[in-house]
C-alpha cells in the first residue's frame, strides 16, 4: 500500500523537510506520526528538500507503511494524521497510489514563491516568514531584469557554491515581482527544476537590481559567465515558500 | 515627556498584554525594551487588556520615561524599540502627546476581526492565529442574527460570569460575517466599549445560530434575558484580533 500526501508546512520549526541528525524535520515528524496510525514503521518520501525555515503552501510527499500495518482508507488518512502531527503541518489530501510511482519523477515543475515584507516597521504576522526589506523596491527594473531570467538557460550562477550538481541547466517559465496592497512585494519562480538556493539568489539579485548594482540588462551577463560570484546575495530562508507542485498523478 | 505608540502584536507568546506575574506580557516587553533605551524606568499605559493568546492589528499605548531619561525625538522611537524588542511585537508609530493624555480616555471604540478558518484540513500558517471549525457556517442566518447585536443594548448576557462590571450597555456599530476567499470566515464587531469576554461570546453565539441551536430572531431574546448562559459558548482566543482602536489625537 502506498499512499500520496498533499501537505502544507510553516517550515519556522523545522531544519527543512529531510531527516537529520539532532534536528526536527517535516519528514521525522511525519514517519512519527504515520507510526502511531499505521502502527508499524513507515516510508516517507518527499517531492522536494526545502532547507531550514522555508515554508510549503503545497508540498508531496509518499507514505508507504511497512508490512502488517493498520489498512486505513485514504480518505480518512488527513485526519488520522492531523490527530498526530503538530499544528504547523497540515495533510490536505492523501490518495492511493501505484507502488512503482516515484513522487519526485512525477514532477514536472514547482513554483515557489519569495515573499519581502516592505514597510519601515516589522510586521508581527510576518515574522520568520518573511524577509523585512526597507529599502524602496524598484518593480519595473526587477521585472525587466525577470525577463532575462525566463527561459532556458545554464543557472550555474545560481547555484550556493559548493554544490556538486553538473547539469545546471533549468527551464525558467515565470520569474515575476508583484507588490501586493499588504505591504509586501512577492516574487515568483516557476521551473522544470531548481538547483541549490536558486530562488534565494534570483531574489538576491533582482534586489541588486533594484538597488542599481547592476542594470536589467546585465543579468544576461550575469547568466552567461556562470559564476556565483557575480549574482546578488541569497536572500534569507525565511521569506520562501513552496507555492504549487506541478504533479502528474 | 509622553509618548502615544501605536503597536501591532502578535499574541501567541504572551499572556496578553498586562503585566502578570510568572508570565511574559505585552506590556513587560515594552517596559523591558523601553528602559533599555531610555536608560530609566519607564511608564507603559494600554489601550485596552487583550486575553491571553489575543492579537492586536493595532493598538495604542503611552509610554512615559521616569525624570532623566535619554531624550529621544518620537520619528526616531520605532526603530530604537524595534532593536530591543521581540519580531512579535511591532512599533508602527510614535508621537508625542500632553502629558494629561490618558489613552484609554481618548478612544472612543474599537473594532475586533474574529478569523475562523473553515477547511477541514488545518492551516499551519493559521496555528494559533485562528479558531479551526469546520462545520458548515450560514452566513446569511449570521448575518441575520449580528443585525440583532448591532445598536445599544444591555450585553449581560454576553460578558464572562464572574465580571463585576455594573454597567453592561454597550454600543455595538458594527456586527457582520464575511467570507473570504482564503478560506477563512472573518467576523467583525465593532462597538463604544466591549464587557470581558463579549466578543468571543457574540461569535460563540452566532455559531450557535449557524448550527441551529437558535434561531436568528432569538438572538433578541438572548440579549433581553441579560443571562450569560442564553448565550453560546466563548470562542477561542486564538481567533480574536484587536483591528482598529477608534482614537482621538
Amino acid at each position: 500500500m502506498k499512499y500520496l500526501l498533499k501537505l502544507s508546512y510553516c517550515g519556522t520549526d523545522f531544519a527543512g523537510f529531510q531527516v537529520q541528525p539532532n534536528a526536527n524535520t517535516v519528514q521525522a515528524e511525519l514517519m512519527r506520526a504515520a507510526e502511531k496510525i499505521f502502527t508499524v514503521p513507515c516510508k516517507i518520501t518527499g517531492c522536494s528538500r526545502t532547507d531550514s525555515g522555508v515554508h510549503a503552501l503545497e508540498y508531496f510527499a509518499t507514505l508507504e507503511p511497512s508490512e502488517g500495518g493498520a489498512n486505513i482508507p485514504p480518505e480518512k488518512l488527513p485526519r488520522a494524521l492531523a490527530s498526530v502531527l503538530p499544528g504547523s503541518i497540515a495533510v490536505i489530501a492523501a490518495k492511493n497510489v501505484p507502488q512503482d510511482f516515484a513522487v519526485r519523477r512525477a514532477v514536472s515543475g514547482k513554483e515557489y514563491v519569495y515573499v519581502i515584507w516592505t514597510e519601515q516597521h516589522g510586521n508581527p504576522f510576518l515574522e520568520k516568514r518573511s524577509w523585512h526589506y526597507t529599502k524602496p523596491l524598484d518593480l519595473y527594473k526587477m521585472n525587466a531584469a525577470a525577463k532575462h531570467i525566463v527561459g532556458r538557460h545554464d543557472f550555474a550562477s545560481f547555484m550556493a557554491s559548493g554544490s556538486d550538481i553538473e547539469d545546471t541547466v533549468r527551464n525558467v517559465t515565470r520569474c515575476e515581482a508583484v507588490r501586493e496592497s499588504d505591504g509586501t512585494v512577492r516574487i515568483y519562480v516557476a521551473a522544470d527544476g531548481f538547483l541549490y538556493n536558486m530562488v534565494r539568489i534570483i531574489v538576491g539579485t533582482l534586489v541588486y537590481v533594484s538597488e542599481g548594482k547592476i542594470t536589467p540588462e546585465e543579468v544576461k551577463a550575469v547568466i552567461s559567465e556562470k559564476d556565483r560570484k557575480k549574482a546578488g546575495k541569497t536572500a534569507p530562508a525565511d521569506g520562501l515558500y513552496l507555492n504549487k507542485v506541478f504533479i502528474d498523478f
